[in-house]
């Protein structure tokens, strides 16, 4: 990793050394303690020029390998994560009355979320450290990840979600062959438990925000949005909001840009939560520090009341001079309805809150029609068919009977 | 479309020019006289070399355009169809005693099914003749891909599908803002109410097997394969059949490389059904007419009981000195999982149906353990959830204790 040049403790700026076993600052613990990589951004560009990349035949996370803290020659797993499709969907941009809308679906990966960046990066430097088990608790995408990604490769997985988990999630653990506990509580039980666990039996630890690297793999999808506008930075990226690693990834993804000289500028940054679970925003909008929140709505994977990386997310807006906003579940249900019938995009319901915040923002003048915003769509519809059905209805049921169908056709009034 | 020659039936070999409005064989009707797209193959390599299209940056379906029957300037749907992960995943091809085995995942494409490569020709098609509202009867796929394609570009649908579609396929269509008609019936009553509402309603037809062009869609999954293998074919390429489009599609792209010249020889197919439904099997191993069978399967996508291409699909496999074979639903659950688990590759039943034949074909000895297979996974697991639950078992339901935790893990033998 002659990329890296070390860790860098967010709370009290204690550098240590990018090695094995270190996770969090010492001297600021496990919960306050959380690390950032520090690159050598000279070294970045004798690795790779932006030319290079841009003639890279690797369409997956690692065209940008001379971003990432790990070793070149580690095996990495065959799934092919990353370089999803940035859109500009008319239909929709016109149904916002917006002149400059795209839509960055990170559905389309291995596993259907975005967390397979992060999940890919940690399988890597598990390989790195020799681990042949790897642990997380997780609302569910960083979980399903994680076990394809293990998969891939041969590493057993302990993933401890909570109750709530949406079947699409827990299927696809079960099926990549996890251990799947399902722990009988909210999501701080179950990242309280996994923790435990792991230290009881030395698992490697895919905990988002206690792994330094896993933030790496998540600024993987701002290097991209940056390289389909061919480099020209957009006014805003908006998103939803849960732990806060995925905000927090984003922004240090634009910031390795601008400091390794491929971007000239820097987006601001629009983080959207659930009203039912907002802890961020309020922190943010108050300015105070944050306190924990219940865990109530239909966003099952931003219903984070205890987040794990609140430092890092909040800087990253902040420095964007960027914005939060909550939105109710009743939005963004709406959302999922009308990005797909306007663009054929099939978001979970956290999935698409960036986009019913992005309805808040525009609303409210924090975001103006002409500016060129990229909103992410962080995890496939697929995955919480229950409330895909709850936000569009139900079919119409029909005899097989020509007549029959005319008669409800024209009861709809549909001709 | 300078590169079609025009339309031949497959049934009595009349040609017919590629004209708005002509779909089926007038002499032979709509039932057998399906028709195949000819095309000028000096006129192809004129307009795109093989060179060419490796070094196109276009990641999808359209790096093909030469060999496909649409406009050069009717507009595209925004969303990514196809160029899909070809993988070799070595922990699945150890499992399964082989040296040479891809998997060509094409769960990955927009709506998560292989059918989007037909929607998109679809969608272009319909806007070829000024069509504002397409329909189709489907069991699932073939409807969510039609509804996501057309909502990118703001074409109304029609979707009849029969009443056991899974609920992840008809949440797709909804969120799509398809009209959804769920035909209380089979998926043969589904495609005659659609046939007649089409003929009622002169909508634009996307029904695969009466639909020339859709076929010409499906084949980019062989163009991919070959171009993804460096144009080295493989011995075997294995797939589920249902209508038998898809297979037809696979066999067409081999043959319209092989006649451009850009690949040397042909690969065999193998077709695999599910045993509760298997018309074309019996069909070609018994070297006999098909005949209407029951639709009792849980590889819902191909449950067709009466195929719409059975003369396309029997001719591909035949031509390609090929082979047909059933499985049994329990051995397509394991297959879920035993490809999940290997691999980390979530397919629903239809889409692994291929593997769980692979598997037969290999112990009978038809296909040898150091032949290089391709097998192709037709859609994403997260399409029909309840069947992926039946596949792989339930969670571990635990208290948040780490006492609770230790005894459950020891009472199932897990350290």
């Amino acid at each position: 990793m002659e990329n890296v040049l070390g860790l860098r403790c967010i709370h009290c700026g204690k550098e240590l050394p990018a090695k094995t076993g270190i996770f969090t600052c010492p001297t600021c613990g496990s919960k306050d303690g959380i690390l950032d990589v520090e690159y050598d951004y000279k070294r970045i560009n004798r690795l790779n020029t932006r030319k290079q990349v841009e003639n890279s035949k690797d369409f997956s996370i690692f065209r940008y390998h001379a971003f990432l803290p790990i070793q070149p020659d580690t095996p990495r797993p065959h799934l092919r994560v990353g370089w999803s499709p940035l859109y500009k969907p008319v239909g929709l941009e016109k149904s916002m009355g917006m002149s400059s809308l795209y839509i960055k679906d990170d559905g389309q990966n291995p596993t259907s979320s975005l967390k397979d960046r992060a999940s890919v990066i940690a399988v890597i430097k598990a390989i790195e450290e020799k681990a042949t088990t790897i642990a997380c608790s997780s609302t569910g995408n960083a979980a399903s990840s994680l076990a394809g990604n293990a998969a891939s490769v041969g590493i057993r997985t302990f993933i401890f979600v909570p109750s709530r988990a949406p079947q699409g999630k827990i299927a696809q653990l079960l099926i990549f062959g996890a251990n799947v506990i399902s722990v009988q509580g909210s999501y701080e039980d179950a990242f309280h438990l996994s923790a435990q666990a792991i230290e009881r039996w030395g698992w490697y630890n895919r905990n988002a925000a206690v792994n330094p690297y896993l933030v790496e793999g998540k600024k993987t999808v701002a290097l991209e949005i940056a390289e389909q506008l061919q480099w020209e930075v957009p006014d805003w990226v908006v998103l939803s909001v849960g732990d806060g690693c995925t905000i927090a990834g984003v922004g240090k993804g634009f910031q390795d840009l601008y400091r390794a000289g491929w971007i000239d500028r820097l987006p601001k940054l629009a983080g959207v939560q659930s009203e039912g679970c907002c802890p961020l925003v309020e922190a943010f909008l108050k300015d105070q520090p944050w306190v924990p929140s219940e865990e109530n709505t239909i966003a099952d994977s931003i219903a984070v009341g205890v987040p794990r990386n609140p430092e890092k997310a909040l800087r990253a807006v902040r420095e964007s001079n960027g914005t939060m906003i909550a939105v109710s579940d009743e939005e963004i249900l709406a959302a999922m309805g009308f990005l797909g019938k306007t663009s054929g995009i099939f978001g979970e319901p956290a999935g698409v809150t960036g986009i019913a915040g992005l309805k808040h923002l525009l609303a409210q003048g924090t975001i103006k029609p002409s500016d060129k915003v990229v909103a992410i769509v962080t995890g496939n519809g697929l995955k919480d068919v229950k409330n895909a059905i709850a936000a569009a209805g139900k079919p119409m049921r029909v005899e097989p009977s020509l007549t029959v169908l005319i008669e409800e056709l024209k009861k709809r009034g549909i001709e």
